[in-house]
């Protein structure tokens, strides 16, 4: 039986946690930290959970997140930098979402998130938790960063191109739309459903904080330096994300539909939650909703012989809570898909 | 030309009351105020304003706000009070939608805002601004109280049966089912996208402000005192508010379809903003999206011998900002329909 | 292992089946029938399935049907009773989702649903799958007829008001919202997005379907007749049930607050999938979409001496789908809640 | 007085062109055909125009079009070829919302329609309707082509950029975004609220009809031949176009943000509603909803040497029937902007 803690369990990562590791066998939720909803029932703040969880949150507490096997942390950025190293040393293994140990390059990550980071040194230790690439290195990780949700959709969708040097990786183009509940559970006029329903919008136009994450994802995986153009939408919808990718191919070269088909069937045959649609289906958000299931599609468009990728995701499973587990399942040895078989809610 | 003022128009019942005023001949917005808005375009605020209104948010100002012929409130409660008695001295007329006038018994009132009221002597001066019942009062009015969203959808559907004594008054019931609009703009947890749409509740169930206000206004046209019940249901949509009405008719009087038609389509035959539809046809609060018009339907049920009324109207138009015009128009000696023409947008 | 056939699977209770029972080890789906998409694979037309069910559809195969354990029916009205005696003769068990054996008195389906009825013979024989009413009757059953969406939700709020004659039969309201999904995955005009979102309307309002279903029930648990005002309204949004329950109570008694909530407790106890609410906490159907839970609060209202009921459910669920597995399970002696545990998706 | 006649008028480019025509003095709503409807009042199919619409639809009738003095085709495509030229002989004017006469080579025409052309020989008489392109030759035009929605939105987006040979233009993408009255009204499987909501998709990512109409007004201010990515995305909202659109700077070419601001403000100075926005605003659907603006962003993206423009309309109003009235402005000899200031619905 592993021992879970969730610190900061209060908003939507929060509650798919809860949602996917409460029905579990093998895990037993100890601890759920909230400072704002300290001894207020989980189940009082998120109704679905009723009779699915009986615990109580309460405030982050040493002791009790030392006795767990495992700790996620589901909090804002700049949160979990403070805590993490006493877990670590306590033995905890820790699955952080949040985004303060996903960039190795600390400058980098300083001048994103406008903050001192607090434990620089612990950074290098942080396996980038995107199964796909590191599932060796998860499996005996004892420190797992959880990719943010633009860049596992995104990554997932550039990676066959670049691994096989196909395109030209200094112009490459994400266009990626997402539901509203990637802001989080945040008292904000722009997230109000009469402010966000029914328009659409760009937004991090000048910049997103994912922007880096994703190209050093990215390069990892070319031979060439990346240039990304990622530009964000805000979609009138609660979930999902879906990248629309655009990449030319590289000069000199000559591919087909059916040699990407292959190339992308290929190289995720083997994983459980990314889906190669055959040619002529498309991913669509609601096909994914509520599952950890990554959809993806290839299309080569020959008149501007350029590559175009589908990758469609929920943001608060495959992009979130639902990949930590996935992570978590890998760190203790655990079938890979345990917990994560749920079939996505359609209609 | 009317100089007209809008105290507090950072809200939705603020943006409504510009776009409708904004296109006028006749209307000049001489001076909108914002404490935390002080010098920002409005425009900014309100992107779909843009070039249409060239104005800037300004502190509330005495001095300006008494040079204006008109001043509209679309402040929340507990604002109004303060310094309408001023403006009013000043000569200025002024029409509030708040419900800091509406309620005439300042007990009662003082109750349901939980708030000591700053004027009560003010109270009985104002006329409630609901066209269909107080015309006459109204174009002689120096002050009027705007009544509030459901109590416009609801008297104007149950009025005729109070005034014709064809139903049991003391077991009236109003299920209201309200878009999200109707909360405000505020920054509130619960009327998030992510919280709001996709589903359903009812609020207010032990109890809801517009309560005393309906019945005062449903009292006025009783021949005996009406009990009612009234629950609110918060809907998954911007604007739009569909009041359900069920009375029981009253014992050993017989009541035909063709009977309640004609009553009805006598009733509101001359007024411009209530459309009685004809047999067989049903409101939907989407044909009266961004219009003035209340949409109402009257069907006699006689398995249970009840008369069950439907009521649509656009909360932010009829059930506020278009509302507070009509009676701009009326005390003016305006055209009543001046400005209000407007269709609803569809789809 | 139990061997299970869909009738008709090509809309939305018949994805929601295939979502339930796909996960089960103690259940095969051996065929899933569908004229118009004979040969076309079961995760073509509902992606969300894919690698989830490998079947492809079959035109209706009598030989295959008869092969079956059981054989769920989510068919339009005036099909399964053609097909059910042969199956039933054959030793399957049936479980009708349609309305074609819900209601006993033959007249009155033949009147509401236009149709004479082809086996009227049988339709005493179909034991209408409501658990909370009639667990044993089912668990001993052949043949079971699912309760329609709105009558589950209606009837599990007025059940424990009527079993104790607390509530004036006569005079009951259920002013009842569905999402959109209610009226099934028909390509008809006034469904689409563009015509349904962001509007809300009753319908039906002079006869729903459902009404002689929901008084066959009610009157089931009274010991007056029943006389029941139901009106409908299609809501902005796919999946949800919530009906507003007005009764008022029975002349010359007390009711206290206390009472209807112990009540209600008492009631529902044992029962799984409900849930009553604690009093202060309200039903919403955000709480429960994708779940089998029917959510219910009490609240008694003192100015107007009516107990008001809110109950909500996924109507594809509780509503229809997960309420038809329910039966299967007690059918077979299984474990009730088996393959319904699922928490509600939230956000 | 300009009478003036619909055709095929029961979808939404109809109801649009009828809002915005109805209040008009200077314009008389003649004849509204629609075969399906005859003798159905508008307003019975509009509950939006009651008491603004008077008219009944007649089927197709040439007497009655032939003494308009303008037609406006709001039909599918292949219809307006048929009638076109009749009503041109008789000296009606011809606005055609249809893509019949919008593509100059009527080859590609038919490939992309899969249809013969009934008039080619009139095709080279229309002028395409996009007043900030053909102003002068819509002033004396007897027969204009209205652009179509995606076309609108992303010609107006590029064209500052193609006129001063700023970008590469071979090497375009539009990634279009679309609320879903784009599919007009059709009871399609697709575009019920049950399976639009909630999601979003691409689709047409083949090859979408708009894409040779786009080309081909790119084409013409372009000094090299357009290469164009374009991806329509089926967004869950009713309406609205937001275009995504990204141009690589011209090798060799410095530019700045000062510079493409000014750029884009010098060529929509006078351009009545093409709103440029100021820098750091973006637009939003939400912000032209209802109105007939057009709202354009335009940002330098110096990490990828990449020109990113950003383009909101309402697809039904400056994206269809809006537009097509401004031509109509145009061609008779009104204030450009007559009929057409209405403020955008917000929120």
């Amino acid at each position: 039986m592993i021992r879970a803690g969730i610190v900061g369990a209060t908003g939507y990562t929060g509650v798919e946690l809860l949602r996917l590791l409460a029905p579990r066998d093998d895990v037993e939720l100890s601890v759920v930290t909230s400072r704002e909803l300290d001894s207020v029932p989980v189940a009082k703040h998120f109704p679905n959970l009723r009779n699915h969880v009986e615990l109580t949150f309460s405030s982050a507490n040493d002791e009790q997140l030392k006795a767990c096997d495992v700790v996620f942390f589901a909090t804002p950025h700049a949160v979990a930098m403070n805590t993490v190293p006493a877990l670590l040393e306590a033995g905890v293994k820790v699955i952080d979402l949040s985004a303060d140990f996903r960039i190795q390059n600390i400058e980098l990550w300083e001048h994103w998130y406008n903050t001192k980071h607090a434990c620089p040194e612990l950074v290098s230790e942080a396996v980038y938790g995107l199964p796909e690439v590191n599932r060796e290195k998860i499996k005996t990780a004892n420190f797992v960063a959880v990719p943010g949700c633009y860049p596992t959709a995104i990554q997932l969708g550039f990676l066959p191109l670049l691994e096989n040097q196909l395109v030209d990786a200094s112009r490459l183009i994400a266009d990626a739309k997402s539901g509203v509940s990637g802001a989080g559970r945040k008292a904000v006029e722009d997230y109000l459903l009469t402010e966000a329903t029914e328009s659409i919008k760009a937004y991090g136009v000048t910049g997103h904080r994912h922007h880096p994450e994703i190209c050093q994802g990215l390069n990892h995986a070319s031979a060439s330096t990346v240039g990304l153009t990622f530009i964000p939408h805000l979609t009138p919808m609660i979930r999902g994300i879906l990248a629309t990718l655009y990449a030319p191919v590289k000069n000199g070269l000559n591919v087909t539909q059916e040699q990407l088909q292959s190339l992308f069937e290929d190289r995720y045959s083997n994983e459980p939650f990314v889906e190669v649609l055959p040619g002529g289906d498309y991913p669509a958000t609601r096909n994914v909703k509520g599952s950890n299931r990554c959809e993806i599609s290839v299309t080569y468009l020959d008149d501007t012989d350029t590559v175009l990728v589908l990758s469609a995701e929920d943001n608060l499973v495959k992009g979130a809570s639902g990949q930590a587990i996935q992570n978590m399942n890998l760190m203790f040895g655990l079938e890979e898909t345990a917990g994560l078989q749920g079939i996505a809610l359609l209609p």
